[in-house]
């Protein structure tokens, strides 16, 4: 690298290398998922594209991707300014916690000839988080902005619980789930990701600056949109992308039919990550995006924070306990000793009577009596046999 | 048939077969399921084979099923009497309303090999409903004893809907969802059909007498246990494959990780029946099982009557409407359209400043304006276009 070719910003350590500043440009020209872009950007790097594309010699699929904006500017001034004034950096390819491995998928998916999907050209992120350390071992959290409490406090209290496991939770930072899915990682001291569909300077959502900011506290806010783009509802689809490829796995905690949630939650699909849902009450509306997703096998039904950290933790290392019943006494009982146990009610009863009332020959009945006596299962009487008053054991381990 | 062999009951027109009256007796001297018996009644005929068991003719494994009980007699008589004081009578493979399709799976599992699976040997029945009928359009409705509000409000609401288009609801007569799925049935004036664990006399659910008298009054209250058979928990169990085996599908509406509800659900699997259950909130213990058989594929996952009549009417016949979100308008804009409507707002905006925030061409800006306009999307001012402020058509025929 040539030593004028970059410019440490002071305090930062963005390095303003001519390849930064080529991609900011990029990221500008077009809206993205820009898909023959990305693909030209990959095969000239991301100066002589930037060049090209200024000078508008490229393909017709390439231009018409950036004709309407590349004879926009953007400089390393521009980049200082973001710097300086949002605390904003350019996470590119180039940089070592770019999460190339994650952003695989969305290129392999374009190349599938699935639409809207490409990579992004670089991103701009405001935080101290590295972004390559967030995705290593990560969730996606998302669900309805009108969300019920009961959503809101699940998505809060498993973003803590798997937050305090260290996986980092991604979501993006609108009203209802998402919110409550950050602010839980924040209560347990975790690291969370929010991922816009604007500008990182858009004041969008109205409301949850002090949430952004806390959020880049510790994490990442994430955003392909360059300074001053303003929300817009493609622009929200268009981010869903990038929070189904970054994580290792989405949770749609609560999702109306019309949800956005369901469309990131297809997109993970599409891209071979894990999709969970949780189930609500029929009643609630907020549940019914969540119920169509596992009727339809898009979504496996989750009941809790340790089966989510089994499907993103490390491989065998974090399985969630099965939700088994815990055991009965009596469950040990089988064959006759079940049927004569049965048959024994609080008034005791002659062997015969046990013989016929269980459907069990005498000899059985008469070998089985006593060792569910010493079992604690029954007591002999002068009258016969009857079920003991005292409590059964607890953990018997013998076995009819 | 000798005009001896039977004897018409006044009033009820259970014809006292000697194939009857043996097959009472063989239900009598075994406790259910008796797959050894059941099979050497299928070999050699009820009265060959009662005739066997009375003489302690038999296998070791029939032997064994039946010494016990063998010395019990059962005569004309006996079943005369359960006519004429519980309105009982028995249902067998000889009379036309045995149901020998849906119990076939039963004989095959057993066949396969699958313990405590086999048809049962006669049932009684009280009421008034043809048992063939029943079962020909059916659905099983189970859950937990203990219900919540939520559950027992399900279970009738769905009973009701079901019953009303013709299906019957078979279930367990116990408290909670058993009941309520009866109710809803009956309310809709409809079949439903009560399968117990214990005799058809044992008084058992105390408290349900009422209803089981409903029940029978319109449909049918069956059992396999002889009169004066008490309840016991291990019958419970054996009934549920009955429940799981008579019905085309079965649904769990509630049910804890214990719920015998679950036992039914497993057996009606392993039948082949389908087997649904319904979501609930994570909070609700009685909502643990129902999610735990949908998590584990055990279980599809319903939200509605509609869905269950898909699976258990007629095929093709009662498809349930796809739960699909009412369109938007701007559902129907795509491509530059949907850009360039996004980039619009309340103020006015030149046809410049739109290239520019939609990234979108300029020829394709001004060619998809005037359809915008024509489709009531946005207004031309003098300062420029902006969204219109009279609401958008519902159904826009236009795509861009």
């Amino acid at each position: 690298m040539q030593p004028g070719s970059w410019i440490a910003v002071k305090g930062a350590g963005m390095r303003l290398t001519e390849e930064r500043v080529a991609r900011a440009y990029l990221l500008r020209v077009a809206e993205p998922p820009a898909a023959a872009l990305a693909a030209f950007v990959s095969a000239h790097g991301p100066t002589e594209a930037a060049e090209r594309v200024r000078a508008r010699q490229v393909p017709p699929a390439v231009a018409q991707e950036t004709e309407a904006r590349a004879h926009l500017t953007v400089t390393a001034a521009d980049l200082e300014r973001a710097q300086e004034k949002l605390g904003a950096r350019l996470i590119t390819p180039e940089d070592d916690e770019w999460p190339s491995w994650p952003l695989l998928a969305l290129t392999v998916a374009g190349a599938r000839g699935i639409k809207g999907m490409s990579a992004p050209i670089a991103l701009w992120a405001r935080g101290g988080g590295r972004l390559d350390g967030a995705v290593k071992r990560s969730v996606t959290m998302v669900g309805s902005r009108a969300a019920s409490s009961y959503g809101e406090h699940i998505a809060s209290d498993w973003a803590f619980s798997l937050a305090t496991e260290g996986v980092a939770i991604f979501s993006g930072a609108a009203y209802g789930i998402d919110a409550a899915s950050h602010r839980g990682a924040l209560a347990a001291a975790g690291v969370t990701v929010a991922v816009l569909g604007c500008a990182l300077d858009a004041g969008y959502p109205a409301g949850h600056g002090r949430l952004l900011n806390k959020i880049a506290e510790r994490g990442l806010v994430l955003s392909e949109y360059s300074p001053g783009t303003p929300p817009a509802r493609h622009r929200f689809l268009v981010r869903n992308r990038l929070l189904a490829a970054l994580s290792a796995a989405t949770v749609v905690v609560e999702a109306g039919l019309r949800s956005g949630a369901r469309n990131t939650a297809n997109t993970a699909r599409l891209l071979g990550r894990p999709v969970m849902a949780v189930p609500g009450p029929l009643i609630s509306r907020n549940s019914a995006g969540c119920h169509d997703l596992i009727r339809n096998e898009r979504a496996a039904l989750v009941t809790s924070a340790a089966q989510v950290l089994e499907v993103v933790g490390a491989l065998g290392a974090d399985l969630a306990a099965e939700s088994e019943p815990p055991p009965r006494a009596t469950d040990q009982l089988t064959g006759d000793a079940l049927l004569v146990h049965e048959a024994l009610a609080d008034t005791p009863k002659t062997v015969e009577q046990l013989v016929v009332d269980a459907g069990v020959a005498e000899r059985a009945v008469r070998s089985v009596l006593p060792a569910l006596e010493v079992e604690g299962f029954c007591e002999r009487t002068e009258a016969g046999w009857r079920l003991a008053r005292a409590p059964t054991r607890a953990d018997p381990t013998w076995k009819g």
